[in-house]
């Protein structure tokens, strides 16, 4: 049974929600009515799911009694976490690669946990100071991992593989964020990334929001979409206007709702289903009222561009596609 | 009886649809089945219309019985084909002219077939190599009609105005639609075409959006609006936002629904409604995912703009509107 | 009774209607018929009160039986008028600030008499020929309030205190609008300028879109609310995108409908709120079909923003609140 528009999952992400009060108090240390107040709204919001970005909270380094009242809370408030997202914590990082390892795999533990579908990691780094300086980030050059160095590309192709052998263990899919200037930075060496990974439940997060916004030249979000849409099983799903004026060195971005944005995702979505796409979806906004934004951006998807009914012709991924797969399954490709 | 928000004609433009499929078998050879998807995508977009635009099928390249074909399948579907909108076929091509004249004239023959009350031509050349290679092909210059050229224009006066009588005769109006660094440029330079034809069932198609993108200064919309509107009969609309900083040369636009544009359509059609205008509506948007946005762009008219009843003052065109008239009125002037 | 989504009052800015008409008389002579057509359209849009702002009407200038005319008009059409925003009549201005205090004050006593419970003012002046020649006015520098200067600080705080003290006795609210440039241009001197002149009825205006839409380097939004938000009293409310690329020199802006545009209202009126805001709310768009626009922007707040019961925590605010408080109220500090 293929998901549709009444069905398909989809998440809100909680980018907008800072990981620190106005006391400085952590989040993670946070009573739990203050993660119920951000859930409450994100369920007002219209979303009857939540994909717990840990620039909130972050349950990879919770207790067992925190996250179980974590687990407590997201129930008696009514709203579903079928996905965890940890950011910024490479796990081919110079100094605290290895610290982030074992973050991430406290963090599958802590999604088997809650009974999340997937976890989407990624090999992005923490914000330069001078990044932190501007408006948008992206618009000055951060972190960039070195092309063409194997022995740092194996070091995320067996660290993933180690991460991925344990996500199918717990019935989990691990999902690789796509983003700029990291080895998932382009679809190619996306691809590239998985395959050399090789397990079914490893796919990719095609975030394709990321890469449009940059001031400088970009590949073609179509080509992107047909190659990296195939081994895809979670989708960060956002979008950008953009203008460009190559003869004036000129490149423009700001965020927009995914319906008038330079990505057309009701095109992208026929290829997702063409590919056998059947992952949740996240939509996100970053900037101004994200959670409003992404609220519609909700609203447009289920309206504008998911199937009407479950009669459609779905196409076969290259990767496992949701939690249905016993875990052996999962691991074995 | 003038039209209201609930009765006024919308069509949907089909420039999101590509006249070749993944296979590259061109579209106008595609099995009917082709055709029933797409119009039916449009129709659960919202549409009762749509403008058959000819980057997509080419009506005039139809056989009668694949003609009867097409028309058959809008009806099974149960769209409506009002206008088709030739593109890029300028009857003063250099060295085409003389085909794209023919063709023309087999697209008149066309919409009398398909009972179509308007066919749209335009004097836009194809685009450039250099064009295509951009985001957007409107950021570097294109084709320019001979500005001065009396001999060309001459031309364009004659071979349009052969095409209004054919038209005239088959009961459909001819609509030329404005575009950049063509005779149908500057708000002036088209209202002088029309006059210079000179048949009442030859109008303008005022298509702002095309002209406001520019990345250079352009003419005052509220001007183009008011020069124009009175010659109108038929109306491809969208929007764009822009900004303009003279002092650092920087001019940036985008594509933006209708409501959130530069463009004020509220005032827009005041002017119209004020100077007779009865004209069919197209909706359309070019960038990301334009039927969505088209979509919206009809809601924001029938709802916004459109006025909620018939009992409001309407100018006197100085163009034939709507096909009511008889066919020797639409031809006398 | 705290304000909630359904009764917060919201109006809408009439900044889009023009001062004369086609035939260049002024709307304030115009008979009262053209008054109602505006404030018709106005409520078909959705709103049940307007901001009188008088670049269109000048209640101050209206005879009392025009003004009673006009409030018969208003009450005819089912329209309120809670507020008066006088624009560009700054009381420093160098030639003109006594006819402008002298106009101020005749427009508090129209606003008594029209039954409003706030006027807005500002320091901004006319916008320059070079601003005229421009898309968009704030992309060159405009008219500057002398920094330093505490004659003229002086002058400001003595003037706008003795128009604060007429409103007082008039029981209406005194709002300061922010402007770049002026004494209100930033929110350090906005928040000195209110507390110098020191009336419990005199507060500020904190319309940021004002600010965020400048072609150079900015304050932060999230400070300018911090700042501003406690001692403010009334709200026009309207929104940018903006791009900044600081090593290109490149700063773009563009109007946006709230939802979408740079500041994030969802959590600048979390923060008014804990600061005891109860003002009126005037939602605005500058550029483009503002008045449908402004119109969403009021659906965005009445569906995202606004409390959806009373029972919310509210700060207290460092100036008064609404017309509840008996005159002498207002004016005892």
């Amino acid at each position: 049974m293929a998901y549709t528009a009444e069905n398909w999952p989809i998440t809100a992400a909680l980018l907008q929600f800072p990981g620190t009060d106005a006391k400085g108090t952590q989040i993670n240390d946070a009573d739990a009515s203050s993660w119920a107040e951000v859930l409450t709204e994100v369920k007002e919001a219209g979303f009857a799911n939540a994909d717990l970005t840990d620039s909130w909270v972050r349950p990879g380094d919770l207790s067992k009694e925190r996250l179980a009242e974590f687990k407590q809370t997201a129930g008696n408030v009514g709203i579903g976490i079928p996905v965890i997202s940890a950011i910024r914590r490479s796990v081919i990082h110079q100094t605290d690669w290895a610290d982030n390892l074992a973050y991430s795999h406290r963090t599958i533990d802590a999604a088997a946990e809650l009974g999340c579908e997937v976890v989407s990691i990624g090999l992005h780094q923490a914000i330069t100071p001078e990044q932190q300086k501007q408006l948008w980030f992206w618009t000055v050059e951060g972190y960039k991992d070195p092309v063409g160095d194997k022995e740092v590309w194996g070091n995320a192709v067996s660290r993933i593989r180690e991460l991925g052998q344990h996500a199918a263990d717990a019935g989990v899919l691990l999902s690789l964020e796509m983003y700029e200037d990291t080895y998932l930075g382009t679809a190619d060496s996306s691809v590239q990334l998985v395959q050399d990974i090789g397990l079914a439940n490893v796919g990719l997060n095609p975030d394709l929001g990321n890469l449009i916004r940059l001031h400088r030249p970009i590949e073609d979000w179509r080509e992107m979409v047909a190659k990296t849409m195939p081994y895809s099983n979670y989708w960060h799903m956002k979008n950008y206007i953009r203008d460009e004026d190559v003869a004036r060195d000129s490149y423009i971005t700001m965020p927009a709702p995914m319906e008038s944005g330079l990505i057309n995702y009701r095109e992208a979505f026929k290829v997702a289903l063409s590919v056998g796409f059947q992952g949740i979806l996240c939509t996100e906004h970053y900037g101004g009222d994200g959670l409003s934004v992404t609220a519609s951006n909700q609203e447009y998807l289920r309206r504008h561009i998911l199937p009407k009914s479950d009669g459609y012709a779905l196409g076969q991924s290259q990767v496992a596609q949701g939690r249905q797969l016993p875990a052996a399954e999962l691991a074995g490709v």
